[in-house]
């Protein structure tokens, strides 16, 4: 909660703090002196509930970061800040690296990324099932046989990583909601397996991209547990969200998933990138990724103690973007994050009721948190004008989508500075284009 | 050219503008005016020569960047960056995007990505080439046909995206200074053939990891060339040194690769991550990734005046990391780049030179660059032990490498700031532990 002031007074701080460390960099060791673990212990088990000062953490990073500088303080920060963050959300703690089983979470770039990731996990564990079932096959041939699943509304990169990993995909029909369905899915499974097919992947989506539709997690999460499907869910959008308890019944069913994803540089004050993954086997990552070449080998790496996030991932290199949760953690706090996610939604819900007000519009979607689909009641072809209208004269900017067959405008919450006078000035905005556009006809639309 | 009080100043400086660009915000445009390909024709067609201020930097960012915020400035820098960068270091012009031809350049975020990104390229490529004429082939059949190749000293990455596109791949012998040469490679591609294997991908190394060889492009280019090969360079290390025209007699032969990637952020001063990969057919990456969602969709997609880099590379979002190479580029001039790598190579050669001066000390490999392999004349086991008590000393840090059965310690420059007292201050404390070691045995090790 930071304003402008003392944004100016602590980046300069930075600044010199940086300066200091670069000028004074001949005294410090060149190779930190901490031992495996070293990081857990030195700071809490989780997010604090209230906002922590910039001072507190800036001597946390002299205490805890620097003597571990860089890499195991890298790491090791990551993997605790993922334990905090699974912990915010209430993910089962079979997702934790700090509980008794073998999950973790790591941070990825995307959830593109992180989709691919899993896919091909997923892929090297279903072909080695199917090697030892039919060591006749060749991997091409097992190859040919694998499907992947995803529902029309799911996001583009599903289908993309299916193309990376070289597998079929296959699109779920969504329900009137755009949810997919157990029944759906049920359907499109036995199609395939009739024709020999072997289903072993399905992308479940909280808060699709178009409408913020949710899949039916205790409908699907059942039928890929019982056909030995990896179960992922991409929460790109949504799973800010989950902080708060009241939006938590949207994750109902997500102990069935084998991985989980969502984007706090979307929604949770963290800058971009940032995308959270979370698996349940750390195993059926590391084995689908592990090479070790001599001059990455480390006198830790069979110990057990330490995480090598480079099996758990394409690039090899990392950036120290746990330093990003934490802060943001720290300084907002778990209330803070409520607070912040509760009001976007508050405004979602101001802009929707104000479109509800005006019987020219319809709603296109449930709006359950920052964004509402609605639409000019009328042909494509006039929303179309409308929102080339609104794009043009660049007051306010809108993506739209397709529902079905209907073309959709999306206003969506997601600045941190967005306040209800801006939802007013925007609605005003859009009636006063819209009020143009309908009486003048579409030979009077803005053309710049 | 940065000292610690200029470093001070300019960011303070920068903290500020961040802050009056966040509580000035809503005087801007929502959404940006320019037409696509408005950037080039502001700036010049190259980088400058000398060194420029930082005031002329950041008079353009407000006149260059901010009338194009976010993405296309984002994109557009990002194209002319990597045409001068292709121009600095005199890369074939069929690889920049602003020449007649059909190619380009991206920003990856580090060379395994860029290898996996050609890889996946290749394969789509010769699946299509393929089944163009074997129609009765499965995609799981030809899959299985397809072999990539590189040498026994590439990258670990290589043989990583081997593991995710799902294509075989198979290691040449290197010669006896660690290159790839023609004649093992034709060797390999015969057998394989003979098998009913499909060659499809080589990727030459300059620069290896272990020793910063040099595969021999003028040999393996033309056979890649007549066997249909996509021949992929990655240059990781090396290719920051190709700024100077002596080192870039290394590249000869770089004319017959279809793609070309190089580490700003290894060795040319620009902060992780920052991979610069070059094609010479766009469509050939954009072909293997293109999928086009409605939210996705722009006005200006078919125009064919703009370059949509999520069809580049696996994630969809992207950061603004082209300004780091225009503020490198312009700050340091090609003249201070060159500057910085003569003084890294000069260096590298004083501590051989001190190296060869000592008889129990044998240099392992050709010094070329910033790299020096050297070791104790003497076993394995005591070069290990001489490793492990400098590292256990912490006054300097060491990573090792096998070169054939011989373990080999690595001396590398790379820090912005090294000089040649570090140099001989290190030489001296590795020549102290090794007498140590010599004089007392294994026994009297440090152990801490």
């Amino acid at each position: 909660m930071m304003d402008s002031a003392e944004f100016r007074k602590r980046g300069k701080e930075m600044v010199d703090y940086m300066a200091d460390y670069l000028e004074e960099i001949e005294k410090r060791q060149v190779y930190p002196g901490v031992n495996p673990g070293y990081l857990r212990p030195m700071i809490p088990a989780s997010a604090p509930e209230d906002p922590e000062t910039f001072e507190d953490v800036m001597k946390d990073v002299e205490r805890v970061i620097m003597p571990g500088t860089a890499s195991p303080a890298c790491t090791e920060l990551e993997i605790v800040m993922l334990d905090w963050l699974a912990k915010m959300i209430h993910l089962p703690k079979e997702f934790l690296a700090g509980g008794d089983g073998d999950g973790g979470g790591v941070i990825q770039g995307t959830a593109s990324e992180a989709c691919l990731m899993v896919m091909l996990a997923a892929r090297t564990k279903v072909i080695q099932q199917l090697h030892l079932k039919h060591p006749e096959l060749s991997r091409g041939e097992i190859m040919d046989k694998l499907v992947g699943y995803f529902s029309d509304q799911a996001h583009s990169s599903v289908e993309k990583a299916g193309l990376i990993a070289g597998v079929k995909m296959r699109t779920i029909p969504s329900d009137e909601k755009f949810a997919a369905r157990g029944p759906a899915l049920r359907k499109a499974l036995e199609e395939d397996k009739a024709a020999g097919l072997v289903p072993f992947f399905f992308c479940a989506t909280l808060g699709t991209t178009p409408s913020c539709a949710f899949d039916n997690l205790l409908e699907l999460g059942p039928i890929c547990k019982e056909e030995n499907i990896w179960l992922h869910i991409d929460a790109a959008y949504a799973g800010s969200a989950f902080v708060c308890p009241e939006f938590r019944h949207f994750m109902k069913g997500v102990e069935f998933a084998n991985s989980y994803n969502f984007n706090p540089h979307k929604w949770l004050l963290v800058n971009f990138d940032c995308s959270t993954l979370w698996v349940k086997e750390r195993t059926d990552l590391t084995d689908a990724f592990k090479l070790n070449p001599v001059y990455l080998q480390h006198n830790h790496q069979e110990c057990g103690l330490i995480t090598d996030y480079r099996h758990w991932q394409i690039p090899q290199g990392r950036r120290f973007r746990s330093l990003k949760l934490w802060f943001v953690f720290r300084l907002y706090g778990v209330k803070g994050l409520q607070e912040f996610i509760r009001k976007h939604v508050r405004l979602a819900h101001e802009f929707e009721d104000l479109v509800r007000q005006d019987e020219r519009f319809e709603i296109s979607a449930d709006v359950t948190l920052g964004l509402v689909c609605f639409r000019l009641k009328g042909s494509n072809e006039l929303n179309k004008t409308l929102l080339e209208n609104i794009n043009q004269t660049k007051k306010i900017h809108i993506v739209p989508c397709k529902l079905r067959d209907k073309f959709v405008l999306r206003f969506v919450i997601c600045a941190r500075t967005t306040e209800s006078h801006h939802v007013q000035f925007a609605w005003k905005h859009i009636k006063e284009l819209a009020v143009e556009l309908l009486n003048g006809g579409y030979q009077t639309q803005i053309r710049n």
